[in-house]
């Protein structure tokens, strides 16, 4: 776990946002804003790639917040141009300062036709054995990233225009990918066969947009278009847009956490309101999970929308038993050891007068650690609450995930440590109750429940299946289920 | 309005948040954390005194967030000892950069029987005329706040201690304080006759607290013990607490917007839950200003309390219709022009999936200027809403406060300009109603409602109404309603 | 000895240069100019104040040099004007960070009749007991410098304008001073009546200067008219100047430091060159104590002109028989300690090829602690001369001064520790000559040399003679030999 | 011309300095000294690379002096290991903030039998057409640096070990290049084989230097061995070195502006005392160029030896007519327009007392654009000099170099505009003499005067003639004078 994020460490990070804009004035403006509504998928670096034809392509990448970095006239001033893409990135562990901004995205590449620039969201499975491969033939490598290698395939590949090269590229690469990339005129989207990871198209007066989520769509006032599907790529000019499908077909699989906890709630994801599912995965859980209680409260933020929709199915009064110190944010800071000592203070403070004697159902979106969980009933026990049943909106995280989510090793998750009553009594709560997979397949609409043969979703962290072969993972000798492609 | 917080420019200003340590190692942490937790109360800058008796009085001031500025190892141990205040604060407009730094308070001085600092919470209304007797008789100012005269005072009194000259120096002083000082070995805490700003004290293990809420208390761990009483005074040492009463007694006037917006929802004031009163204004505003629709939803964060209470009256289902960029905070930016024409998006997004053809209730706290309130409005219809139904937990802000609380100029004030049908034209709302001042007393217990004669709570800005007279305003040939003492 | 400047730890420190403009468009550039020219003067810290009838008065006070301070349009802008004053300092030991800016001068007060900014050279002798008078009555100092005590004087004063109360300020100084200030309309400058430290007078255009030395006439092109008299003070408005006279007259003693070190070898003090007093100095050592040799040697680049003279008056070459690195300066850094024991190796080099098996001259302008002497001599046979003679171009140094220059205690001075013949051993010289005090005065001009009964020049340092009472060195028990005034 | 360096532009700027360390502890401490010393090489930027068993390669650069960037122990601390190499830079023009940093070299490599760094003084005349195949053939370059070929022609030999590697790049070079490299356990050095540039070979405890002149290995301490000759390569390891020799052997022609104004006069090149040579040059130009006078003085610092050799064999004194500012430096500024026009004023001050009436011989080392010799003149006449003679210790420059010196384009050269008398009267000096280049060669110890059909060194900003093919220039049109190899 990375020491600068002492009070998210309960929850699994979010690896990257990514977005795009071409034939708007000033796009610059318009990926910083972008970006800023993507924040919550990723908050210690971004960075942003323009073009414009006098001063041909310019780039400013920064550690921190966009609201901090990308907001100064002086900086925006350097980023001239109606055309660009931007990246926001939650590092992987271990890299620090000078050698972290070579890491951050958009990676930029000079070929013979011209530049070109490639922000990426989502991992590659195969990206050591890449890598390697890559070195052996000549190619220096600026960054520690992995998606690093695409604009190296990019390079070496006979392509004879830039949209060629990428779908040469992409199609050594395994794992999750959904790209924005940028030449001179050209804005390019792209998403890997299973759609992993989400990416949608906009427009904005005469202009497109792709982003990550539709709420960076709405923080710019562009109307919403489509998704880019599954294994699609389009390009975009100032003409038009072409679609092309350069991988072979296969059944999407996109990743059921943007539902639980990554998306936006105000993001519509495969046709869904986030929120509303989130809502319904909450009423599923007092379906499921039903107890007597004088209220129910939420783990702010993201239990949220599953206390509401537990609330509403339950009958028992939804009501702000805990209150987030809203100066923190999941944001970054250098803690000494003693504030970070104090845990989950700095964030969250129980509402004290509230909980005295009562009973309290607490909703919180995931467990993972489960060292945040344990704290916050410590607090509200401490406030002088007569009973804490937790409820989970969602099931128990067992597995890794090699297609861009970071959790800790499995042997620090509290699922894999101990059964559900071990972790009852670790907890210390009255009760503690995990959605169950179908349950939660319910609340995306899959009346059935979870289908074992071809589920809809890539759920790897629940179920421990993996859609595609794991290379870098297996060369390391580690072997995980990988279902027949 | 500042340009620098262009997103909050439709609600008042919180001015300050004190807190102090005293008998606790490492004193400064403990102040950090307070000041962390009292953030809503000023976030343009904030500042730390602490004791050693190795390197004596030390201190630091930073523009920016407490998050940002005293977490560091390296700030921190610059200010050793075992006794410490602290003071965060939002700029009145205007100052800037190096001049601004120089007003970050707690203001030292060295006396002849040693120094002192102190921080102060409030406003003084004779400042004017204080600092420009003191200016004759040689004194020389640093900075540009009213705050600074209560150390010039001190310093020219002929006190033998410091507590006694603080005494002094409050005496000449018109206005509302809570004041939390320290000289080597004594916090000091005090609050003037009509309570106007809050003040707590707490307990730490052997140590003892001062801080302007109780959430800032929990944040450290600390008991509450009692508020410092309206017109005390108390001096806490190693050990012991003395209470004293340096002025004529008055009936207590509390600041009512306290309740309204200032005071965190997790604190208790005046022995009441702050999210507790939120929560019956809410059910007030139901019973007062009914309306049929499909859901109640708050404008984040403001008015969730009340959207809770009123949901929970009116049996309409409460809703997360509007999200919140948890990125955003209330916090400082500088931005460019064209994001600032963004206004309110870079805070918060309507959910457009969820309230699309649907009538919206919408609780937010108050209505300043009322530009946040139509630039949201719009955004909800352009989303697709049926109707939208405003509703204010609290009544029409008039008046200007001269206590604490910074409001833009009376012509500003949308309530001043506009009957209440104008202001619904105004917004393109539905219904728009505002909580009526009787009923914001009997949310908070008084079941008469207001009584003219002698109102419970210092409530100005609604009904104009001044308890103490305004010795630099009428100055300036500016005349208000000043209550019979 | 401050960590800060390592490698002049064998040297005196300068203790300030001040400068001031009136009636020039855009004073702070050439008070930025002027500082520049007499950073060799102080070189920790710098700050200007101007005043702008639109803005008021406006200041900058920064860590560090002239050229990185002050010369970017950004700080630039902030000062507007067109009168102003500025300060360079050496700082005195012990303060660093945030508190060293507050001892920056110039200081500022705000006056009944208007502001005033004070910028002092000099050293105040009674600074302790004044302090003590002023914190009783109540003023509240800013910074730990000596120099407040006469801006807190100056506003106690009943004086009815600035010029009334600054003489009436400095008739309660004791000490050396040369003052430069300003008020919103008028340039001050003062002498004390030994006129110990330097002030002198130019015109450019329509509008005046004072400056610490003539070299800051030059670099901005202004004409020099003639010095600051000791005991004097001018006040300059943009229609002329009037003299004045607050104390009783004296016989003047400037500072003969001035001569051997201080002042920069371009300006012209006491009608005298600084480089041709210098030059002289060499050859009088050049008579006082020759030595057949091969080459002349400086110790650059204090001991240059001395070389020269030394060269010219014996008839061995001059040559550059050691390279100073240019980018070392007498600047500021913060040394790890394993460069710091690399010592005077960082600012200086020996031209070996050019020493081997030669017998070196080493002419050099004074001796402290001898530490780098030391250095310098292993440097020099390391590469291989056969003999090295030390000669120093002035006496031992070896009684502290109270009036603005910065020595190491009695106790670490080589001259006090040891008798000539112990040096020549400890610095392992083949021989060592310092000039004779009456050899110095002689070089000024004074052919009977130095007259004992009637000093023409303040020149305790060598002779342990002061010409004013030190109050705060007799309070703490310290006795010297106080000149009958 | 870059704006930044408004004082120096009448001079050639140097282009890179180069330093390397193995078996020393803590090598980067060792490599940060030797660049401080090579700091006249180049003032811009710095880069230091180190290898660490532990920690790998690590690596930091920074725009700026290495005083300021590399003696803190923060940053000395990311730096560990015992092997390690630097370099300092001067910028071409245009490269500004982000993207200037990604030119700062070393520039560093991970192959498939591990990493290595590269810092390059010199220049590639080929570098163009290099860059062009090597994007061609998929190289993704990080700068704009010409210098970067090198490692990616490394990166794609089939050689196999980096040695190899470096000696297959290099055949494909064209230009100049002395070169500082290093892998994990080996420190390389190489020279292009007409050896433009200097490198030298030191030798400390057990360990191995490597450097551009020898002034860098006296600040370590460390024991001169020998040059690295033209076209050898040497490759070190804690065990011992080796020598290569990867060319066709030719007849070096070493530059001989590194005499003329390059190297530092305390560094030994060629067997030859630059002190020494250029003060020969100064009597060489005596002799030349004999003028009755009554002091001759320099410009400093360039043209100090030449004026004592002037001095000395015409029998008139030395005397320092001009003072430079040492706050100054060469450094780095971004100075105002009003300051800019200040121009030469902010560096030298003329010595007005001293020069008053008197006839100047003022030495300078060469004329470039003659726009600081020109107001350094007007100085001098200001300051009442009776006559100014003007004597240049160097031929005039008339041809741009392509190896490493950056001159202006030809148009702005001088000497290249006017005629002898021309320039003697645009300069308004009583007389101007250049040395003549038989002259400059005969200082060098070439009693004939230079031989024409053999010329012993590099020589082309004043003959024109170019010893290797031009093929970027040729490429781009551009042709000249290249004597057959």
């Amino acid at each position: 776990m990375s020491p600068a994020h002492p009070f998210d460490d309960d929850k699994p990070r979010e690896e990257c946002g990514v977005f795009g804009a071409i034939g708007v004035s000033d796009a610059a403006n318009f990926v910083a804003l972008g970006l800023h509504a993507l924040q919550h998928r990723g908050q210690e670096a971004g960075g942003i790639v323009t073009h414009d034809p006098e001063t041909g392509f310019n780039q400013a990448r920064r550690m921190g917040l966009v609201r901090d970095n990308f907001t100064s006239a002086d900086t925006m001033k350097i980023l001239p141009g109606s055309i660009g893409i931007g990246h926001v990135r939650y590092s992987t562990a271990g890299s620090k300062g000078q050698t972290a901004i070579r890491d951050v995205q958009p990676f930029f590449g000079e070929f013979s036709m011209g530049g070109a620039a490639v922000a990426h969201n989502g991992n590659i499975t195969n990206a050591m054995s890449l890598r390697r491969e890559l070195i052996e033939r000549g190619s220096i490598f600026q960054s520690t990233s992995d998606s690093e290698c695409i604009i190296h395939l990019m390079a070496r590949s006979m392509g004879r225009n830039i949209p060629d090269r990428m779908q040469e590229a992409l199609r050594h690469v395994e794992g999750a990918f959904s790209i924005v990339a940028m030449t001179r005129t050209k804005l390019i989207g792209c998403r890997d066969p299973l759609g992993i990871r989400p990416l949608v198209l906009g427009q904005l007066g005469g202009g497109y947009i792709l982003a990550s989520e539709t709420c960076a769509l709405d923080i710019i006032g562009a109307e919403f278009i489509r998704e880019i599907e599954p294994g699609e790529m389009v390009v975009i000019t100032e003409k038009g847009i072409t679609s092309h499908r350069p991988f072979p077909p296969r059944r999407p699989q996109p990743c059921i956490f943007e539902y639980v906890y990554f998306s936006r709630p105000d993001s519509v994801l495969g046709g869904k309101s986030v929120y509303e599912v989130r809502r319904e995965i909450g009423r599923e859980l007092a379906r499921e999970a039903p107890v007597e209680a004088d209220m129910v409260c939420t783990v702010p933020d993201g239990g949220t929308p599953g206390a509401i929709g537990y609330s509403q199915e339950s009958g028992i009064p939804f009501e702000m038993g805990i209150v987030r110190n809203q100066y923190m944010g999941r944001t970054f800071i250098e803690p000494s050891e003693q504030i970070r000592n104090m845990g989950v203070r700095l964030k969250l403070n129980v509402n004290r007068a509230l909980v005295q004697g009562k009973r309290v159902i607490l909703v919180d979106d995931s467990i993972v650690r489960g060292t945040t969980s344990r704290k916050l009933k410590d607090m509200i026990l401490e406030a002088g609450a007569a009973e804490v049943h937790y409820r989970i909106a969602s099931p128990p995280v067992k597995w890794p995930c090699f297609f861009g989510v970071d959790l800790p090793s499995r042997d620090d998750l509290l699922a894999v440590k101990m059964s559900l009553e071990e972790m009852r009594d670790y907890l210390g709560v009255s009760s503690l109750k995990f959605l169950s997979i179908d349950g939660l397949y319910r609340a995306l609409g899959e009346k059935e429940g979870r289908n074992p043969d071809a589920p809809a979703y890539y759920d790897a962290v629940f179920t421990g299946e993996y859609p595609i072969k794991l290379t870098d993972m297996a060369e390391q000798g580690l072997q995980f289920k990988v279902a027949a492609e």
